[in-house]
């Protein structure tokens, strides 16, 4: 059960989220759009049955076809159910695109987003002649064999603590554009896919699809792995080129202090 | 390129094929609906400049919302082109749910259905509490755990030469309903997903779906397996039970003998 504290106080409820974002026009509300935050509030207020608005906090606000397997969003549930119920509930409310993997009660300061202290990004990538018909909604599909070892030289050059506007498009709510990434590690899977996971303690507005788009431009021979420290140092977002397409991207994972 | 033969006769191509098949209304061929016949027979049109109709024949029909990894397509083309320009033509022109996996000038004999010597047809369905939002088109969710024994030992009944009209749906073209059912095997893949795999010389309308309606009710305790041969034997759809749902099926490739 969602229980108010020893204090009355009423705590707030995690959801762990996956959805396929093609169907959507991203995460956040907008009226008369189909957003997931959207779609999660009015699952919420059946599930509760209430009419008034029950405001949900996601922890990274992901683009128009970007995809989750971890996001997650918290809220104040305005009437108590059973963490079960919850999940139960949602998931038989809530189009299929959307699933609650898991309801969890939180301690008081819990906030889905002020509370995160990490993320994890993956870029997905199909590098060869043919793009599956089902890859489409979910993979960049480049043509070009992609060079790895240059995608790697650069990729190592852009992990660390730096000022990342050249890698931010206008639009973002931050103040400070100095992020750590402490990882973008490059995966080859089986198939001509390649993954990009980028891990880091927050990210700017597109940063992963601008960082993905200025890797592949690398791995294409386009641009040469050692403008890379350069480019950081500009600060200057019209040198950096292309913005990966929403499409290939996915959250992960959103990081926790424990305990949280 | 597509040459005429010695004796002046056009070559049918052959076109491998892997669609998804959620956007279509199934492969065959319907005034003004979507289906993956029409979009293949405009993309010929238009990739050898034609105006009328430039008529395909499909390996299997299969039905709305069921895809295929390995169709096979024939046609006689109407103008010269070159098989490296009939697939990127093809894959430039068709949309992204289709794609051309391979196009192939064959001998004045072959015909797409009538030189096919078997099939085989690949059923997914997902096993557990969860169905995650980029299964939803690809697989069944069957929530209740399966009994994969009793599946088993009624799968092994199944397969053989029987007639199978307790298996099939009305709306089919054949005139027999024997068919060699020559495997029909059960595969536990990671992650509570379970995949049948039917391998036939042939198969009756809706037969693999109806097939796996009844291995899933054998798995959840509600048919015997000891049903199996009775059944067989009744040559009655109504005796069967459910079709699986048409989103968990999948052609995976289709047979010619070699030289074909």
């Amino acid at each position: 059960m969602t229980l108010p504290s020893s204090t009355g106080q009423v705590l707030p409820v995690a959801l762990l989220l996956a959805y396929d974002g093609e169907p959507f026009e991203g995460w956040q509300l907008q009226p008369a759009r189909p957003t997931v935050q959207g779609a999660v509030e009015r699952a919420l207020r059946a599930v509760h049955g209430v009419t008034q608005r029950v405001p949900v906090v996601g922890a990274g606000r992901t683009d128009t076809g970007v995809h989750a397997l971890g996001q997650v969003a918290s809220y104040f549930p305005p009437t108590r159910r059973s963490e079960s119920v919850l999940l139960a509930g949602l998931n038989a409310l809530l189009p299929a695109a959307i699933r609650v993997l898991d309801v969890r009660t939180m301690g008081h300061r819990f906030h889905a987003c002020r509370s995160a202290v990490g993320k994890i990004y993956r870029y997905r990538i199909v590098n060869r002649a043919l793009l599956l018909p089902f890859e489409r909604h979910q993979a960049w599909h480049v043509r070009s064999p992609l060079d790895l070892e240059a995608i790697r030289r650069a990729a190592g050059m852009l992990e660390g603590r730096h000022d990342f506007s050249t890698f931010a498009n206008a639009g973002g709510q931050s103040k400070s554009m100095v992020r750590h990434l402490q990882r973008l590690a490059v995966h080859v899977r089986p198939g001509g896919v390649i993954e990009i996971e980028a891990q880091g303690n927050g990210f700017l507005y597109r940063m992963v699809r601008n960082l993905t788009g200025f890797l592949v431009d690398v791995g294409l021979h386009r641009r040469n792995p050692e403008e890379t420290v350069g480019l950081l140092e500009a600060r200057d977002r019209s040198l950096a080129g292309r913005t990966a397409p929403a499409a290939g991207l996915c959250l992960v994972r959103v990081i926790y202090r424990a305990g949280c």
